[in-house]
């Protein structure tokens, strides 16, 4: 039952919707009142919708984003205490919820636009990383601040992060955890372009337009070349993976920082 | 006869000049009244040149410019009916005839500077990608609008490309179609800088001074350590070059994106 | 004793020293009226001291800097003719001495953070690349202009360098030998931030502090996984590293460097 909500619980007002303009599919990340953390559900929405985006030969390209102004703060660590309680649980959360929603929008056989307002962190950011583009207004924020939560980002997560941001900017990202302005992100090559923010929406519709005006053959070859061409670490061993859970999972940081977190308080780390 | 062209074809007309200052050589693409089009002959006559300027010991530094204030438009497509008609062609085009080419430019033992004005797309900047350095005019623009042509990078061009520019820079060039303007692809990592229009010339001829002022064997040994520290993907096999051909090349978005692209008129993509 | 400096040699006033601010080290460089170049002395002390900070589990964070206004000039060149004498001489220099002080600052098991002020170049910019973060003041210069002396970056120090700034960038740098500006090195990439000289050490420490406020097991394995996700290039063979030294090491070019280096003029190279 580790996946399993209470029915009452706030986090089930979350919801990935799928809407299309012509041959340009939308998919929206909505939470109401919690900057559209994702929850549990919604991760496995996010698979299944992409899923069936890729299966669809009709489209030229996917617009993803946020409901209401934000892109997503994250997994809804409101969560956490349910779903992530044990170090099986926690692997469970990072490789068989997350990880397969981050490769289901990394192999969209589609191009996909991410359309970023407001706020874009933690797994927020690692969904705008597995899309093609990263159109965001100038008053977004972008980050990973995890460290704060007192665990490290799991490798099938920290892995688009890195071929989006680089080395460099990846390690600022996780080491300090400070939040970028648009502008700042965009000048660390961590977003395509940056749009006022009346104009963005229409700047993210008007870049798909052009995505489906080539032909969809040639951008689904070019996005499989690229794949083929971008040299790969070894896959992480089942043991491997194992040993990365083991070392973090059932320490008082990371109970910390969970904590710290949901009673709204800065962590207090030890060691 | 897959390469031949009609002798009285305009295309004939292009021309790849070698000329020299000092230890500096510079090449120049030339098809006046085509942007710098570059023919199969050309292709042919670049892989021939970078090959006998890489024999050549004296050398410090080669500078690769198009003639009449623009770069390169790309593969001239004027020729395309005539040398890339069958899925055969397509692949000896591609394969035999621009690899090599580009090949001979990213292999050339000596430091080479692209001196880009005017356009730089597709084909002109996949050259630009396989130099050293490239210094640019401010109303130079730079893009890989090929998707527009109704077909894929071929995985040996888009390989200095993404050398160059990275995954994401790489997916939104070719996804989106944009040409973009100097100053723009400068701050994406995909031009090394900008300068006025009126003193670029003069700029590049000065880095090329700047390199031929240093040690060659310290030039050319850099350029091999940087090669062999930079990981590879697995080379294609043949069957994945020959799959990757006929993905694309008897398909009518192929067919209607050349034809369009002949008619000066916008493609219009299916599927 | 090819490691031996005569005693009563000016380079041997070098020193790295090592001081704490709670859980965050500094390491300084230090050679005052050099610029801080480094000696054989120091890079065994850096290998040393970093050995030592990552056995250190209370440490949360690593500052690297250089005293009196300096990062550092890189190796001492006044010491090559004693250090770096015979084809052996040069290849212990830079495979047992230097290496292994770039190694230990890449392998810091602490987040490491280098604060650049005043000049950064050479060996300074390969300790600078193996950090985090690299925080530098608006006034400091970064390149590394070696091709003037007469050789080639080694493998393993080339190696930080290209994980920081990419292919291009150091290509750029290695071939073109600029020492380039704070600004334009941190549009390129190869610096985290610039700051006002007034600010950059207030800055570089509340970066640490940023840091050292986040857990430090989540700090660590973020670190971990970034280096285990990026793909590394097939390592040097021996033979392989000898035939790279055996290249330039006695070559008139690589003397004439070094000579015109020690008489201050340019140096006149050939071939």
């Amino acid at each position: 039952m580790k996946t399993s909500l209470a029915s009452d619980a706030p986090t089930v007002t979350g919801k990935v919707r799928l809407t299309s303009e012509g041959s340009i599919a939308v998919v929206t990340l909505s939470q109401p009142g919690r900057l559209n953390a994702i929850t549990v559900a919604m991760w496995e929405e996010i698979t299944r919708t992409f899923t069936a985006l890729s299966a669809d030969p009709t489209l030229r390209c996917v617009v993803v984003r946020g409901a209401d102004g934000n892109f997503a703060a994250g997994a809804d660590i409101t969560e956490f205490p349910i779903v992530r309680k044990s170090e099986a649980d926690v692997y469970h959360f990072h490789q068989k919820v997350v990880a397969p929603a981050l490769r289901a929008v990394g192999d969209c056989r589609h191009p996909t636009v991410a359309l970023i307002e407001g706020v874009c962190v933690g797994g927020g950011l690692e969904i705008a990383c597995q899309c093609d583009l990263r159109i965001a207004a100038r008053s977004a924020r972008v980050g990973a601040p995890i460290g704060l939560l007192g665990f490290p980002m799991a490798p099938d997560e920290l892995r688009g992060l890195l071929a989006v941001a680089g080395r460099a900017v990846t390690l600022e990202l996780l080491l300090e955890g400070r939040v970028l302005p648009a502008e700042e992100a965009v000048a660390k090559g961590l977003l395509t372009r940056v749009i006022a923010d009346e104009a963005v929406e229409r700047e993210a519709f008007q870049c798909a337009a052009r995505i489906a005006a080539g032909s969809p053959e040639a951008a689904r070859l070019n996005k499989q070349t690229v794949r083929r061409l971008t040299p790969e670490a070894v896959p992480y061993s089942e043991a491997e993976l194992r040993a990365f859970y083991a070392a973090w999972t059932d320490t008082a940081n990371h109970r910390e920082g969970v904590r710290a977190f949901l009673e709204k308080r800065r962590p207090g780390f030890t060691g």
